[in-house]
């Protein structure tokens, strides 16, 4: 194994193994972040659209359990003042009729409700709270952002699904990026092109590698030693590791999530646009499927993510896997449960112990 | 790298290095699957879906060529005595349609004219002619065809795209199985799921290798040494290659395919059935994205192949990527020209050489 690539990242990052855990919104927690920071491991917090209070409320509390430094991810896309509200009316109808026929409580929502975050209100947080790592998805960190967090001495990981992207954040100076291979569970990080690239990760490595000089790090499909070793040949610095973690004791997933997680097929995740309004991978479920059989358009991404709010709070909360976004990658029916730290060891082991 | 499984696939293949030449109708040549088997790699002869006496002068020519085993490739689906000609008359006005816009000469065809073949007769000739290795794509070779070939002392491939079709290749008692992940170019060999599975190369391999006992193949992404040592890594025994191929000296894909491989972007191919009626990976052109905005059903595979089979022929004869099927995996921008025993070479010492 070729390990000079994983130096200067280990460096960089201040970590013991080039592995960052994922970032999972609604699944990933403090003690997640925590647990991985401390048994040489990159946490990550995941903070994307959330209120600059909350956020610093989860800063807080993963400071509390750490000393280490934790990544903290944000969605670093453009909210427009006033919401794109095409497809609005004829998506909340849908949901209401299919909330109705599943005895799912449903509220209807005006457009006035609708309230939105940017990333742009937690920089001055991520900054006053010296946050050593700030990784990002779904585009790229506004000019000044960039110069904000670099001044203040913060690492900076882009996330890429193609080359150009990744190319982009090279030049914009980000020290580092995340290649999420179409293996990989969640929302797609994809900004540049007008369709969704949808490149595995054999060739999505290989090609970012040999584009940018900046250490690459590979999502998608790492579930055990030998996908980890495969990305250290393919040429990645290291990897960024999600779905191995969704039933680990520390996630916020319900019951009938991870079960599906741990019980998922090869075939049952698939590209879908329905929880949010952004391509995303997660395991097949009834909503998925009655939303695609009923061909409407998706409202675009926070729209929909928030007029599908309801009903996938009542989901978790009732733990029906019919209405939640399971989101989870081709390789997630190789997770375990255990504690954060016991499943971080076990892929640790698994990739550098003598075989 | 563990090289203990490539050990049993050399033995059974009787080949000096763990690749195979991917089969590519209208690509690959007896001249390419010569000199792969020439240099230590094995060859294969392209033959699924022609008539018993192209299969046979195909051999005899691969023959005079080469005195070492190549790989003959079959398309195991089962072909109606009726075409299922669903869909078949709004195609033939759409394609009508867009030769006439485009200058390209149309003649009419009838359901009558619909000739096609199915492997069971080519099944007696790769006996007589005493072929060693008979790979196999779109399904699985009826007992029958199975019990014959492996009393002739005949060694056998399927390819899968999930770990259903890999377990069922392993029960029909197959010697080994070719893993396609979504990285490869060319039609998908799916034939079990509803869906098409879209799993890429690195959850692929890792889930196969964990469910057969068999040598597992790694198709799709394996473009240099990176990618090569990287499916090993990941538990295969060994590689199938294609896209590499397309701009050989003894390559048949014309000019303007070969140029388009060389300088495809990473986003630059998709999947599309609008060439064939089948899912296949390949560089996007005016008639893929025409066919996509014109929304029509496509007719399965062979009918539409045959209606789509003028303009193709048309567009290779006039050296015009806009109307031939440019097959290429989402590496093939790492494609170089050479000979075929040239871009072997540089593969084969990219993967074993020291570094």
């Amino acid at each position: 194994m070729n390990l000079s690539r994983s130096a200067a990242l280990l460096k960089l990052l201040k970590i013991k193994y080039p592995i960052i855990q994922g970032p999972m919104l609604g699944v990933s927690t403090p003690a997640m972040a925590a647990a991985v920071s401390d048994h040489g491991g990159l946490g990550s917090l995941a903070v994307g659209g959330l209120s600059p209070e909350k956020t610093l409320e989860l800063i807080k509390e993963t400071k509390q359990l750490t000393d280490k430094p934790f990544a903290v991810n944000l969605f670093a896309h453009d909210v427009p003042d006033q919401p794109d509200l095409t497809h609005f009316s004829a998506m909340q109808n849908f949901l209401k009729e299919f909330s109705l026929r599943n005895n799912i409580p449903y509220q209807q929502i005006q457009p006035a409700d609708l309230k939105f975050y940017s990333y742009s209100d937690q920089i001055e947080i991520l900054i006053k709270e010296k946050i050593q790592v700030v990784s990002f998805t779904f585009g790229v960190l506004n000019t000044e952002s960039i110069h904000a967090l670099k001044n203040a001495g913060i690492t900076l990981i882009g996330t890429a699904t193609c080359i150009a992207e990744a190319v982009l954040i090279s030049k914009l100076g980000i020290d580092a990026v995340t290649a999420q291979g179409i293996e990989a569970g969640g929302h797609r990080g994809s900004f540049l092109t007008r369709d969704l690239p949808q490149i595995g990760s054999i060739s999505l490595i290989l090609s970012i590698v040999n584009a940018v000089a900046i250490p690459v790090l590979a999502a998608g499909g790492i579930a055990d030693g030998k996908a980890f070793r495969a990305a250290l040949e393919l040429g990645a610095a290291g990897v960024q590791a999600g779905s191995i973690f969704i039933p680990a004791a520390e996630s916020i997933a319900c019951e009938a999530y991870k079960e599906a997680v741990l019980s998922a097929a090869d075939t049952d995740t698939e590209l879908t646009k329905a929880f949010s309004g952004r391509w995303a991978r997660g395991i097949k479920n009834k909503f998925m499927e009655e939303t695609k059989k009923a061909g409407l358009e998706t409202p675009h991404y926070t729209v929909q993510n928030l007029l599908a709010s309801q009903m996938r709070a009542y989901g978790v909360k009732h733990n029906q896997k019919d209405y939640i976004s399971m989101w989870a990658g081709q390789s997630s029916s190789k997770a375990v449960r255990g504690t954060t730290a016991e499943i971080l060891k076990r892929l640790i082991d698994d990739t550098f112990s003598p075989f």
